[in-house]
């Protein structure tokens, strides 16, 4: 039970954070605000909600956002945000993903901390140029690739890097989805719409929405880089301008073997993402689904369940956990753990000292530069007919 | 989707939270006070976190209560926030359960309304007087019987009453724990010392700490009323002041039967709360674990399991649900959207308009008194040799 | 892999097997000759497989027992069985309830051993005379519970009483199924004709024909007797002669508890037989529906999942299992093995030494005297509404 | 309950099975020869269970094979047993995998029928050379794909068949195991021995062993043949001399896509083979260590679990079941089925009639084919780093 514990320190304060994206509508957005207020690090108050002022205005005035501080254009947020005495700390980017690179660029320059929604930009380049800044304004870069927030997948990490699987062999991953199995995009789902559109996506689809999120996890966990990928990517729906299912060979530092599934058109899997690492001495398996539980495989030994807060967990989950063992935390908590995360992260620079070790797992503009090649050299390989194709050369 | 949905109607400022208990160290407050937070209907704004003034003031600084607003004694706070322009609208009440009585009865008195944790008092004479005392006043009283805010327990309180199962046969409902499996109460933790107190606990252990969970929610699935109970409660641990054990056979109105287990010596359950109800047409399963599923099994039909915001799920589940299918909300959610109905009734009151019916099935006052009856009626079953005993006559 | 092993050693023939009932049409009779068989320590030679004498000669045909050998009246069978030199070793009995404890009676007069089908007899007095008879003759009397056999409940059993569990506090057993859920005897259904018929069930319905299974299981893995309960028995569908539903507490030598449920009226459930057993040090729990894990819960530690052949398997499930793990054996070799360590008892017998002590756990007329006293405590008890009933007094 | 019903028919005696291979201490012998027994269709007259004489004989005897027809020379087998008049009507060749061809062959010229192991050859040569041989013959000649006896898998073949998946568009399957995680080949395991022996498996090593079902298995269900493929075999343990470890994407004839792992180095999984088959209405899926129950998830609606037996189960399942649903039937009952439908082909031809066309979807000699080719066109690939390969190709 770690319940506000690192709440009792020397916050003085919450942080000022604003939005940019998010209005009435929007999906993602609402997903950040309550990972903002959960831990009740963030206070809200200032916002780009919307690019239509009208809309601007009145999705602010939904959120109690005091009405000067309600924008519609994210360059005079970041200039009168920056000039203010109470101007947000921190700023969180929700819109589709090519509004990502300028945005970000915007508030960096203006000294503004950044909590940014993946895929990070569109283009290696974008991606590239975006870290260079974040190396030269000194700034925390938080990317929130949320899955990474889960107790149980902070624990993994822990235990593979801690060597309790031996060397790793295989990396296997998947993340099917249903919702695209039909042409959603031409029946309203503005979700789908922006989804499905190269303009807003990028070159990729569900290898862009979800297969980077695959990958992330995949690297994260394991500790090992991606090398090279063979990538069939196909668009089943007809009609549909991008690609909604990907399989994966995957070839990692070290000599580990891996493969990767993603798919928007599966029956049955909601956000069926799952994990599978297996080393020369274990295996460890996680699914989102049921995200609380952790599968330990010693090998010759029974499977052992570790439980969040439970028996077997350890202090890197203990320090991403709420509440008690068998009362489950789901996505929400995840995703707030990145936004803890990234308030110590910025309260450590605010207050000049050293953050919490623990706080300095969470992904960030490396990640988001790793997430783009990736997506990049899948798409690259498809088009080559699934040619090898390595990471570090697109 | 219904993030943040019903935020954007006539909601004009958040609910002013007052909070009596729940200072440094507790864990119940904590969970209150996320859920508070997580649907943004609410701020903390005062508190009598602790009887003891240090402790009082150190805990709402942690929670940036203003110093002025810190109270060490409820019934100095009820009084003072009464007489603001500012005051509280609500007070949650997250002490011991000896001292629900005493401090909601002071709020009431002080026009406040009030969120009260469970069981609502140690005795029933307690229970009716605090009954006709919120009768008396119009004020709003919810009981935050946590399990019935999630999604899935709500949508099979609606399948039941809509007769989808047909007349309802059996209602079995278990509540293993296994954390007082050997003596906590003697070993630091203090979480176990009050739950095996007497004198702030009441008559019963685990029946009043999670039997009346269970029974609560049994009730409050199944529609039907528990008229009598044979029950068993045992103290395994030796030097255990309270029961950690309890099996009892049930009747319910109509001919209904039931069977009833809480344990808190069950190694390998951590709040392994599950439901089972059985109709002449069709059962239902569900298990607070993995809370986002429900089994659906018609008779002579496949089991459907029906998932939150996915396929089958329907309008009262929508209410309930803050995200779409396959991303896993939890107990934190569930207990949000105990708070988020509690701001629905309250804010309908203050814009004197009808609140939504959604919110309508919130746990309130009644069932506060039904539960002391229950925990009352297992114990004097008990003290009988397990004989029969009726609800009604304790 | 154990397959075969001790086929190996000095078996010089199949036991010569004969069996009364079973005809055309039947169901457990089926389920036994595929038992004998599996193991390959029977040959079927003989049987009184109907009483009807055309219907008993055709069965016996479809089975390719010789006309000779195919009688109608099960006093003839064994009479004339045992003045053959090539007589069967052991009958088969696979008839409804009423009709064992005449037959058991007639073959180990003849001197023949006996493998029957539960329940074992209808009255107490019949179980103890046959007990008596089984003592006096000396003969081999193995009862068909054959929910005993499966490996992973031989091991639960063998850890209980190895002491892996400390002290055993609690027993959880429930059986409920749903195919009575409708009036399946009035609608043709043979199997639910005889099984709710007291003329030939006896005194229960659902409380003898899978409560007796799951008393029988919970004293076979506890190794503790039940020394008093309370039944709640109800019969559900109208125009139904025997209970289709019953709840009972349960009282262990040493002061253990428990709780039993049977139900043939629980939609969604077919076999859902479930054990759950909890010590001072430890928790098991087993689900027949998937017999080849074992959950066992080690207090503080995480719940390990033993796999029948997998790792954690002892040597009392080895010797219940034929394939490696993750290969699932079920119903059909649980009930082989009952039939494998008959054939050991009774050959050892022939062979004048000492049996494998690992085929002595299988369920004799003993279990079967206390099947029927539950049987008898459970209606008396739900006669006198409930009330606390010692089985020894029935 | 199709309990022994076709044995009612037209049955008038058990054939008589051969058996070349399966001695003392082999594994999958034992398995064939209790499929075998289980329907009880075949009794075990003749053997060459060994080629070392002593070995043979004494392992005849085990089975009570007559002396005089204990063989340790197969083709001396094939002619005796040809010219008795109650010669065997059928042998099964459970051999390690280079003996197969030259066995199938001398019992095929010699007019007996043929059950055979998996993969049929080691070569497509031998392969195509067994097809010609079996066509020019007309004798029945079943391959023990044993997972295809599996009721749930006939009722998924069915259904796609039928077509209430929609188009196909997705095949993902997985068979990991974890046996071989270390050198167990090293450590005195006869079965790692000749798994990892090029000699005696073939090309390759867990291609062979276990990625030849997954393969048959997927074309069986999808009833789509898979053109190409790019593979990626891995050789994790030092000094084994064939790949334990296999990633392949798949194309299927129409345009479907597929991934396949197999893999006998990823510890917690014993025999965790999984197919997930997605069309454009619907989903499919299925895992060998819970084989009965089917996963239906039709786009939009709740997933149903259909189980063996129970509500939803097709005829083309209740074929290949013996027991009621709740009552697990598991890989021997499979393996089983094989045999049973083996029989009725058999049978038919001895009675000169068509068979029950349920048995018809036994593998045969052409799905042997394939997986020759299958075999060869993975290890092609992966020498050609992983390029496409064309199964006809090879």
């Amino acid at each position: 039970m770690t319940i506000e514990a690192s709440s009792t320190t020397t916050v003085s304060r919450r942080l000022r954070l604003g939005m940019v994206g998010g209005g009435r509508g929007a999906f993602i957005g609402a997903v950040h605000r309550i990972a903002a207020r959960l831990d009740d690090r963030y206070e809200l108050v200032a916002g780009a909600l919307s690019s239509d002022p009208e809309r601007a205005r009145a999705s602010a005035a939904d959120l109690h956002i005091a009405p000067d501080r309600a924008y519609s254009d994210f360059k005079a947020m970041a200039k009168a945000e920056a000039a203010r005495p109470d101007g947000i700390d921190v700023v969180a980017i929700v819109t589709p993903n090519h509004m990502h690179a300028p945005i970000a660029t915007a508030f960096l320059n203006a000294g503004i901390h950044v909590i940014c929604d993946k895929p990070m930009t569109r283009t290696v380049a974008e991606a590239e140029a975006l870290a260079t800044l974040v190396a030269d304004t000194g700034l925390i870069f938080v990317l929130t690739h949320n899955y990474s927030g889960y107790p149980m997948i902070r624990q993994a990490r822990s235990m593979v890097a801690a060597g309790e699987l031996g060397p790793i062999r295989l990396v296997q991953v998947e993340y099917p989805q249903d919702w695209l199995t039909v042409a959603a995009e031409t029946m309203g789902s503005k979700q789908a719409e922006w989804r499905t559109d190269p303009a807003r996506s990028g070159l990729a689809g569900s290898v862009g929405d979800i297969g980077s999120h695959a990958m992330q996890l995949a690297e994260y966990v394991s500790g090992l880089q991606c090398e090279a990928l063979m990538a069939d990517l196909t668009t089943f729906v007809p009609g549909r301008r991008l690609d909604d299912n990907a399989g994966m060979l995957l070839r990692f530092a070290g000599g580990a073997r891996g493969m990767l599934w993603c798919s928007q058109v599966a029956p049955g899997n909601a956000n069926a993402l799952r994990l599978r690492i297996y080393g020369e001495r274990a295996g460890l398996e996680w699914a989102q689904e049921t995200p609380n539980e952790l599968a330990l495989s010693p090998f010759g030994e029974p499977t052992r369940t570790i439980t969040r807060s439970g028996p077997g967990a350890n202090a890197v989950a203990a320090h991403a956990s709420r509440i008690p063992g068998g009362h489950p935390e789901g996505y929400l908590e995840a995703f707030a753990q990145i936004y803890a995360d990234a308030a110590e992260l910025i309260l450590a620079r605010l207050e000049r000292r050293s953050p919490d070790p623990a706080a300095l797992v969470v992904p960030t503009v490396g990640d988001g530069v790793r997430g783009v090649r990736f997506i990049n050299a899948a798409v690259a390989s498809s088009q080559a007919n699934a040619a090898w194709t390595r990471i570090a050369d697109v």
